[in-house]
C-alpha cells in the first residue's frame, strides 16, 4: 500500500553539495554543484526521501504520481532579511537610511496598531514572497504584538518556513512606535511560547539596531536568549556611515558597532546581523570567531546609497562568515531573490571582483540555510529535508530566450551556469514557474 | 472635410517644457514639468498639431476619431548608446570592459557578416525597444556595411527615429572585425548618401572608440564630418580605468582621452559620447564649451563595473552638460529606460545624491531629444513634434499596485513624481501599456 501523501517530481535539478566559495579553483566550484539533468525527487509528508536521477529511482517509484517540470528545479530561496511592514513603501524616494526611517518607515509602520490592517498586509506579502520563489524568510515585525501574531498566522497558513519577532524599540524614533522594555520582554516571552517551534514557525529576538535600543532593553533581549537558547538575534549591523557615527555617540564605551551587541551577549552562531557594509577587519574576524551571520541586502544597500559590502573578503579563507541574501524590502527594491543577486554581481564588479552564478545562487539557498543552521532542514535536495523548491523559466522573456539560444540542448555545467547567470541578470517573478512548500504547489 | 489622418488621443500627460536640473528649488523643478491630468493631443500625418487640456480642445475636435488612455502618457523614450549585434549576448558573466570585449563582443558582432542572420537581430532589436516604450536610439551597428542596411530598413519599416553608423575599427581587434579606413571611408558615403535623412533616419559617423582607430582613421572620420556636417559622431569616452590607460598609451600626445577626440575635430555640439564615467573637471568643462553630450549607461556602468558616473556635476550650473540615458545593451542589463533611470537613482545615491523622478524622466525624453539637438523633432508634446509616446501603466503588478494606494485619486505633481519613481524603481516592459511611433501603435 502507497502512502497516499507520497509522490514525485522530475526534471533538472540543481542545489549545493558544498560552499563554492570555499575554494577558488573553477573546478572546485563546479564540484560544489548538484545537477541532475534529469532527476527525480520523491517526497513523502512534506519532505524529501529519495533524491537521485530518474533512471536510478524510476524502477522503485513508477507507481506514485509524478509531476513532471520543463525549466530548472532549484531548492526554494531563502532571504534572510525583510520587513514585512515595508511591503507597501517599497521605492520610497530621496532619502539614505535615518532620514529614511523617519520620513517614511516609522509613520508607515505605525499602521501595524490595527490588526487587521497587518493581516492585510503580512498575507500579501508572503504571496509575494512565494511569487518569487521565496519559501523561507527572516523577517521584521513591528512593536506591535498583533502584527507578530497575523505574520507567524498567515505563515502557518502557508505552511512557511518563518522566522521573525516583534520589533525591539525604546528610544531615537517617534513616541508612537516606542516599547516600554519591560513590556516588551513579557510580550516576547508570550509570542515565543505561543510560536516558537510550531510547525515550520521560529522566532528570533530583534532589537532593531542599537540606536533604538536602551541598554536595558539589550539586556532584556540578551536575557530572553539566555532563557531561549535556541532563539536567534536579528538586527541590523554597520549599513550607513551616519548611523555608524550615531551609534558610537550613543554607546561611547563600545569599541565599535559590532562591540555594541558584543557587549550584551548578542552575538553567536544564531546571531543574523543585516549588511555589515562598513565592518572592518577586526569586525570580520570576530564575526567569523563567533559564528554569527551576515545577511547580504544589495538592492538595498544600492538604494539607500548604503555602500559596498565586501562580499568577498567575508567569504575569504581568512574569515568564511556565513552570508545569505536578503531582499530588505522596503529598503530593497524587489521581493526577487534573482533581483537580490544581479545586485550583487554589480557590487562586485565595482568591486573587482566577479560573483559567479554557482556562489550567488548558493548565497540564496544553501548558504542561507547555513546561516541560519537550518542546513539540516532547508537549502538543498539532500535526503529528509523539507520539501520547499521553485521550478525556473529561463526563457521567460523573449530577450532571455533569444539569450539563451546559445546554450540550448547543452546540459554541461557551464551552460546551466550561463543560463542562471542570465536568471540573475535578467530574471524577475515571471521566471518563477512554480514554487512549492513543504512538497505542495503554492499560490 | 476632417483629414482621415487626424486623430485624438485622450489621457493624462506628463512631458518637461524646461529642464528640471537647471535649478535647484524644488518649486522650479515642478514648474520644468507639464502634467495635464485629462489632456487631449491632436495629431495629423504623424505629427502633433495640438496639445491642450481636453476642456480646451474637446469643441473644434469633437468630430475626429478619439483614443482614450488609462494611466500615464509621456514622450517615447530615447536611448542615447545601445549596440543591436549584442542583443543575444546581454547578460554575458564576469569580465570588465576590454576582457569582456575580447571574450564576449568580438566573436559575436564577427557574425553579422551574415545579412540574414543581422536582419533578424534587427528586427528583434527594434520590436524589444519598442516593448520597452523607446521610440528613438542612437545605434551602434558593426564593420559590415549590410548589418547597417538591415538596421536602417528595419527602422524605416516601423517608421522610428533612429540614428547609427557603420562602427570603425582598424586596430586592437580580431583581424576579423577590422575594416581598411579608406573601405571604411567609402562604404560610410555611400551608407550616408543612402540613409541619411531618409524619413526619420539619420548617420552618424561612429569610431568604435579611441582604441580600436588608428589616426589614420580618425582623421577620415573628422574628413566625412566636415564633408557631412549635419551628421553625427557617435563614440565611447571615458568609460574604465584599464580603457583609459591603454589609451594614453596609444596616444601619447593626447593630454587626455577626450583630447584624442578633439585632436581630430570631432568633439562638437553633434557629437555623443558614452559614458564618459572618469572624466576630471577640465574634460567636464571642454565637453560643456563644445556643446558635445554625454550618453549615461548606469546598468552597463554597473554591470562591467566600470564606475560610477558623475551626473549631478555634469548638470550642475557650472558645466550644463547636454546628457541623455543610453541602455548600451549588451553591457547594459535591460532596454528599459525605467530601469536605466532605477540604476541611475542608485548610482546617485552612493554618492550622496538624490535623482528625482522628473529628473531621471527628463533624461529619457527632452533631455535625450536636447543631447541629439533635436528637440524640435521629438522629446515631448509641443505642437509640431512628431507623435512618438508611450501609455504607461504604473500598476502593472500586484506589488505597484499596493505602493501606490497612497496616491491614488491624487493628481498632484507629488503624487505623479511618486508614481513615477516607483515606475523607475519597480518597473519594467509589463509597465509600458502601447508604444506610439509618429502617432500609430506600434507592435
Amino acid at each position: 500500500m502507497v502512502n497516499p501523501s507520497l509522490k514525485a517530481v522530475r526534471g533538472a535539478f540543481v542545489d549545493f553539495v558544498d560552499d563554492p566559495f570555499s575554494t577558488s579553483q573553477l573546478n572546485s566550484e563546479l564540484q560544489s554543484v548538484r545537477y541532475l539533468q534529469d532527476g527525480l525527487l520523491i517526497i513523502e509528508d512534506g519532505k524529501i526521501i529519495e533524491f537521485d536521477t530518474y533512471s536510478n529511482l524510476s524502477d522503485r517509484y513508477a507507481q506514485i504520481p509524478t509531476e513532471v517540470h520543463e525549466g530548472l528545479i532549484l531548492p526554494g530561496f531563502i532571504d534572510l532579511h525583510v520587513h514585512y511592514p515595508q511591503t507597501e513603501m517599497i521605492g520610497a524616494y530621496g532619502e539614505q537610511l535615518l532620514a529614511w526611517l523617519d520620513k517614511y518607515v516609522f509613520p508607515t509602520e505605525s499602521k501595524f496598531r490595527d490588526v487587521d490592517y497587518a493581516r492585510q498586509i503580512a498575507s500579501f506579502f508572503l504571496d509575494e514572497l512565494l511569487r518569487n520563489g521565496t519559501t523561507s524568510a527572516v523577517v521584521l515585525t513591528t512593536i506591535f504584538p498583533a502584527s507578530v501574531d497575523v505574520l507567524f498566522e498567515e505563515a502557518q497558513r502557508r505552511n512557511m518556513r518563518l522566522i521573525a519577532g516583534q520589533v525591539l524599540m525604546s528610544r531615537n524614533a517617534p513616541e508612537y512606535l516606542l516599547n516600554e522594555p519591560q513590556k516588551a520582554y513579557a510580550e516576547n516571552r508570550e509570542l515565543i511560547q505561543k510560536w516558537h517551534g510550531q510547525d515550520r514557525l521560529l522566532y528570533a529576538i530583534t532589537p532593531r539596531f542599537a540606536i533604538t535600543s536602551t541598554d536595558a532593553e539589550l539586556k532584556l533581549a540578551a536575557k530572553l536568549k539566555e532563557e531561549y537558547p535556541d532563539l536567534y538575534i536579528h538586527t541590523h549591523l554597520s549599513e550607513n556611515l551616519k548611523e555608524i557615527e550615531f551609534t558610537a555617540a550613543l554607546f561611547p564605551t563600545s569599541k565599535d558597532y559590532l562591540n555594541v551587541y558584543e557587549q550584551f551577549d548578542l552575538v553567536g552562531d544564531r546571531s543574523i546581523f543585516a549588511h555589515c557594509v562598513h565592518l572592518d577587519e577586526s569586525a570580520f574576524e570576530r564575526m567569523s570567531n563567533s559564528g554569527a551571520a551576515i545577511a547580504y541586502c544589495p538592492t538595498s544597500n544600492l538604494f539607500l546609497g548604503s555602500g559596498l559590502f565586501k562580499l568577498h573578503q567575508a567569504k575569504s579563507p581568512e574569515y568564511q562568515i556565513k552570508v545569505g541574501i536578503g531582499s530588505d524590502v522596503g529598503a530593497g527594491t524587489s521581493f526577487s531573490q534573482l533581483k537580490s543577486m544581479g545586485e550583487a554581481y554589480k557590487i562586485s564588479q565595482l568591486q573587482g571582483q566577479s560573483l559567479s552564478a554557482f556562489k550567488a545562487f548558493y548565497l540564496a539557498t544553501l548558504g542561507g540555510a547555513k546561516a541560519l543552521s537550518l542546513d539540516d532542514k532547508i537549502g538543498s535536495f539532500d535526503r529528509g529535508k523539507e520539501a520547499d523548491f521553485v521550478v525556473l523559466d529561463v526563457n521567460a522573456t523573449p530577450l532571455q530566450a533569444l539569450r539563451n539560444r546559445a546554450t540550448k540542448g547543452d546540459f554541461s555545467l557551464e551552460a546551466i551556469a550561463s543560463q542562471l547567470f542570465g536568471l540573475m541578470t535578467l530574471g524577475d517573478e515571471r521566471s518563477i514557474k512554480a514554487t512549492y512548500v513543504a512538497g505542495k504547489l503554492a499560490l
